[in-house]
C-alpha cells in the first residue's frame, strides 16, 4: 500500500487508499442488466466509482462481497457514488452463464447495474478481459475509482464496511 | 436532519452529518480510566471526536455500541480521531459503580479513553451531568464531534458501520 | 402440529414432531450428485432421513437452509442419520440446470448427496414430481423422515438449530 | 469423552453425552434471583437440568452462552427441562457482587433461575464452592444432568446448538 506525506493522505494510508496513479484501465464488457445501456468508465468521470467484482457462485462474494455492494448502494443513494457490479467469470463457465445471472440478481435483488466481463478472445485463457486488465487476484474484488478516472483502493476478499465508508467519503471529499 | 446546499454538504446529509452550529457542551466528569488524566473536550480541538456513551449492563451498548467504538478506535489508530467512551449511569447506579466499570473494561479489552460522567447535584435526578447537557435520550448515544469543537452528529441506538465510516472520514477531511 | 397425550410425546410436541401418520412418499430424481447411485427412501429404511430441499439460487436456502444442513452432517456424521439435499427447482429453470447445480455443490463444499427433483411430465407444471409428493410450500423446506419411513416433521422456511437437533436426536432414539 | 457401546449411546457418543456415572454434586449457593426458593439439585430429580455457570462480566457468556442458555429456556418450555443459571464468580469480585447481578438479569431479561455460588470458607480462595466441587475450568461452563441426577456432559466455552439440543432430548428421551 502506498503511504503518501501530507495530512489528509496520512488519513488516506490509514483507511487504505492509495495515492492517484495511472488512470484505472475502461471496461470490456459482453452485457449488462439493470440498466438499459452500456456503461463504460468514461462516461463515469466525476462520480466516485465502486466496482464490485464477483461470481454468481463464490461464497465469499454472496455472503459478504454482494451484501456489502448492496449496502453502499443503499448508503451513498443520492451522493455522487456509482456503485457497479461485474461479473468475472473466470471458473465454471459453463455453470455461470448470462441467463443464470440473470436469475441470481433477480433473486438476490440486486438494482444496481451489472456488466458481463468479456470472454478472452484466447479460447484457453479462462480469465476475462477487464479481469485481466486490472490484474484481479479472485472474487470478490473491490476496487474503488475516484472522480478523476484513477484508481485509488484494489482489495481481494472481505473489506471492513467502516473502513471503506471513510474511504468512499474520502474520495468523495476530494471534488473534481 | 439538517441539510445544507452545496456539494460536499449533499452529501454530508446522506451520510448525516448536520452542518456546524454551537459548539458542544463541556464534559463533566468523576473519574477516567485508560488514561492518566482527565480529558477536557476543549483539548481535543483540532482532532475528531467519536463520544460513545454507554452503560456497562446495557445490553445494545454491550452486543453493538461498544464492540462498534473498539472497531472505530482500531480502524482510524494513526488518524486525528480521538474515540472517547463516556459512562453514563442513569439507571441501577449501585449496580454500575466505577469498581464494577473498570473490571468491565478489564474484561471486554477496551483500549480507550473511557470518563464517568458526574452524578448529578440533585439527588432525584438520575441522569448524570453531561448526558443531561447534550439532551441524550438514552444508551448507547453516539456523538460525533469536529475538530472546531462543533457538535455533527448525535444517534442513539443502533448506527451502521458504512455511513459511520463515511461520517468520520468526512470530518477529517474537512481539515482544521 | 399434531401433539400426543403419552410423555415422551409430549416432548415431541414441543420440539415440533408430528406422531407417525402416513408413509412418506417415494422420491423422484432425475440425478444425484456426490453419490454413485440413485438413493431410494426405501432403502434409507431404520435410518432417520433429514431431506433439504433448496434451490441453488433461492438466498434463503443458501444463507439458512443449506448451512444448516451440512452441519447436521457434520454433527450427526457416525449416527443413523442421513442427510440428503433434494434441487426442487420450480421456477428460473433454465438458470439452476444441474451443470449449474453440480458447480454450485463443489464451490459450497456439499459433501452430502443431493438429488434433482424430476420435472413434471406436464410441461405447464413448473413443480417437480416430488416436490408435489409432498406438497411442499417452497423452498427450503426441511423434512424429518423416522426410521421406518414416516414424516415426522415439514417445515417451510428457516427452523432453529436447538428445536431441530432435539428433534433429529428424538427420531435417533426411537429405535427402530 | 467416555463412549459406550450399545446403540443409542453411540448416538451419544457423537453428541457429546457420557454414560451416567457418578451423582452429581450438590449445589452451595447463598441467594437466589427469579425464584422465591433455594433450589436443590436433589428437589430436581426426574427432570432434565441444564446449569448454565456464568460470570456477569464475561464476555463469552454474555455473548455466547446466556443467549444460548435463554434459547433453551424458551425451545424445552412445557418440558421436563428445568434451566438453571450459577454465577460462579471466581475474579473480579467487588464488581460483580449480588446488587449487580440483579442488574444484569433484569437489563437482560434472564428469566430462569439464577443461584449465587457460595464464596469459599478459605479467603484466599477465589473459586466459589459449587464451582470447586464440580472442578469447572472457567466460565461459561455448561452441565447437562439426567433424570436420576448424574451429570451426563461438562462442556466448557462455546457449544454448538445443533448438538446441545440433541442432547438435552437424549436426556428427555430416557424417562425415569
Amino acid at each position: 500500500m502506498h503511504r503518501a506525506a501530507a495530512r489528509p493522505r496520512v488519513t488516506h494510508g490509514v483507511i487504505g487508499l492509495d495515492p492517484p496513479g495511472q488512470p484505472a484501465p475502461p471496461w470490456t464488457t459482453r452485457e449488462w442488466f439493470n440498466t438499459g445501456e452500456t456503461l463504460h468508465l468514461a462516461a463515469l468521470r466525476g462520480r466516485v466509482v465502486v466496482l464490485h467484482a464477483f461470481q454468481m457462485l463464490c461464497p465469499a462474494c454472496v455472503h459478504h462481497g454482494m451484501p456489502q455492494a448492496q449496502r453502499i448502494h443503499a448508503t451513498f443513494a443520492g451522493s455522487d457514488v456509482a456503485v457497479i457490479g461485474l461479473h468475472t467469470v473466470f471458473e465454471h463457465h459453463a455453470a455461470m452463464t448470462p441467463v443464470s445471472l440473470q436469475a441470481f440478481l433477480h433473486e438476490y435483488r440486486i438494482a444496481f447495474a451489472v456488466g458481463v466481463d468479456a470472454p478472452s478472445a484466447d479460447a484457453r485463457q479462462p480469465i476475462p478481459v477487464t479481469m485481466q486488465a486490472y490484474g484481479m487476484q479472485g472474487t470478490p474484488s473491490l476496487l474503488l475509482i475516484d472522480r478523476n478516472g484513477h484508481l485509488r483502493q484494489h482489495a481481494f476478499g472481505a473489506v471492513d464496511d467502516l473502513a471503506l465508508g471513510a474511504a468512499i467519503a474520502m474520495l468523495i471529499a476530494e471534488g473534481d
